[in-house]
């Protein structure tokens, strides 16, 4: 197999989020993601539910605190725990939140004598635009854990939440960015799906702004710059983390030294646009972008032949086309992998 | 992306096996198998454990018979339901097989108008070698079901189950299938794993045999011999079983009209080699071929790996160093995935 389709070493990652029967999100996504790039997952799933809640409606179970806990110590046990990545989506309350931190710190302690040697990607998923959609507590169960990530991936209201700062304008996100280094002493942060207008950039396009901090905690800040698709996909954010974990290792692994150093932090005079945070970022947005357009070209298709087979009274029924409009929006991954593995390279990172 | 990569028109799949947080078997191993060659799958996890039971020791969770049934009325709902195949697996308990069974009832009754429409490949999760690992109860919940399924994919021990028939030869062998056919007009069979020699080939080989019936029911039997790999693997059956689902949906789309028959049910004239199962059967019997001589390959290298972890007391435990092995013994299939797509032609099917 060509060296093109295996872009890491031998990586053994363990990923906790929801799963889904039916559909693309969570771990439904992530898992598929990663082992088509050639990592072996470990898969710890957090709910199993027949779809997203996207579709307004569900059925299914969550998997409690004790639960989760149970499962990696069956994997301890066995010495199924040698993971080199974490990966950490949608995690059910608080309790669970805190099961789920208490993993990845028995993953660092094991990993004490070699650094580097682990590393945790975490995505805080609180809510989305102004609107927190877990419970309470859980707002404070991750900021508890924030300080043992090597890398957190909020979008922008969540990095507002962790922060503390209001996201107004590139300038306060900025500011966000560097509270987030010194406040948490977190390495590396990518802020996905940053809307905001910025002199060189039109309305219709959104951006990721990143940041790997130095050794003192001062933030290196980079933009990407991406046209927005007109249309509301669900799981983004759990495809962008899997492949973050990939490409991130693959551009870590390029640097001779680097993968044992402790967080993969970077050397002070690695110039930004250099840091393999922004070199990862920049291969994701290119795969996100390809896969995002062929989802939408194929939508279509997906909402007409559903809609075939409804009744003629739930054709005439919102509540119910908005269901298939909602299948049509899952992400169509499994016949379109030539977008994960070999993205044209589209988007060019910029400092800030 | 060329057609060798995508063997099956767009197929949505409906998966329905166990979960393991680690390694390589049920749904783990079977829907990325499905997915890497183009299929959309629906995974409902019938179980989540840590690892496999082959370890001797797990934790983890069963979902019970109402949550199948409940998780089935999510997808429904929200018209996730459009499957056009559905391959079921380990199922743990008579009541949660019936609530399976029920599931393909309802997909059968949904294609009613439509022949071939919907076709379900049932693996009788029941027993091996002589013993039956599951609740005795089991045993009439699948024989309830078979005569609703289109393919079955016993191995040799649940065909004297299912069958009646005592398989001490090839002889007898013949006799169980035929016996499958007539019992329960049950179209596709084939018996994995058969460990019976044979004047044609020599003790260190195995035998894969199949049939599928002619429309009076009277069995077209094949046998595929392949060597023997001297290794207890788990996962092979639903990795078997998955690329079943995909080698049989891309023999019958290459016959026109076949497709939209009842069962893919091949007319009366055509040789027996020429049938659909068995160019299926040729096609995964080189692909698992080639993964079990890869992770053979590999497997010393996971051992060493696993074992430089483990304190010297550890290293001393028998038990202890058999958790390791069995680890070792995990399919390698995220790094060898061209022997899922462009395995080797090397085994062929005879007639019986």
């Amino acid at each position: 197999m060509s060296v093109a389709l295996l872009p890491v070493p031998e990586t053994r990652v363990l990923a906790v989020a929801s799963h889904v029967v039916s559909g693309y999100v969570g771990n439904k996504i992530a898992v598929f993601v990663m082992q088509s790039l050639g990592c072996d997952v470990a898969a710890l799933n957090t709910v199993q539910f027949s779809n997203h809640t996207g579709y307004k409606q569900w059925k299914g179970t969550k998997v409690t605190a004790q639960e989760i806990a149970d499962l990696y110590d069956g994997l301890r046990q066995s010495y199924l725990d040698d993971f080199d990545m974490m990966l950490s989506g949608y995690i059910p309350g608080a309790e669970a939140v805190a099961a789920v931190g208490d993993i990845a710190k028995q993953l660092r302690e094991k990993a004490r004598d070699a650094p580097g040697k682990f590393f945790w990607v975490l995505d805080p998923v609180m809510g989305d635009n102004g609107r927190i959609y877990v419970a309470e507590d859980v707002v404070p169960a991750y900021k508890a854990l924030v300080p043992h990530a090597d890398l957190i991936l909020p979008n922008q209201f969540e990095a507002e939440l962790l922060s503390g700062v209001k996201i107004v304008d590139m300038a306060t996100l900025a500011e966000a960015i560097q509270a987030l280094h010194t406040t948490y002493r977190i390495p590396h942060v990518v802020i996905t799906s940053v809307n905001l207008s910025a002199p060189d950039h039109p309305d219709s396009h959104l951006s990721v702004v990143g940041s790997t901090m130095t050794s003192s905690g001062k933030a290196r800040l980079f933009k990407i710059v991406f046209p927005a698709i007109d249309c509301y996909f669900s799981g983004t954010g759990d495809m962008f983390a899997a492949l973050m974990v990939v490409r991130m290792r693959e551009a870590v692994s390029a640097v001779p030294g680097l993968g044992d150093t402790p967080s993969w932090l970077s050397a002070d005079d690695v110039p930004t646009l250099d840091l393999p945070l922004a070199r990862a970022a920049e291969l994701v947005l290119d795969s996100m972008h390809e896969l995002l357009e062929r989802t939408s070209q194929g939508m279509a298709a997906v909402v007409e032949r559903t809609r075939r087979g409804l009744t003629e009274a739930d054709k005439a029924d919102k509540k119910k086309l908005q269901l298939v409009r909602s299948k049509g929006a899952e992400l169509q991954l499994v016949r379109n992998l030539e977008c994960l593995r070999t993205p044209t390279v589209e988007f060019r990172a910029k400092e800030m």
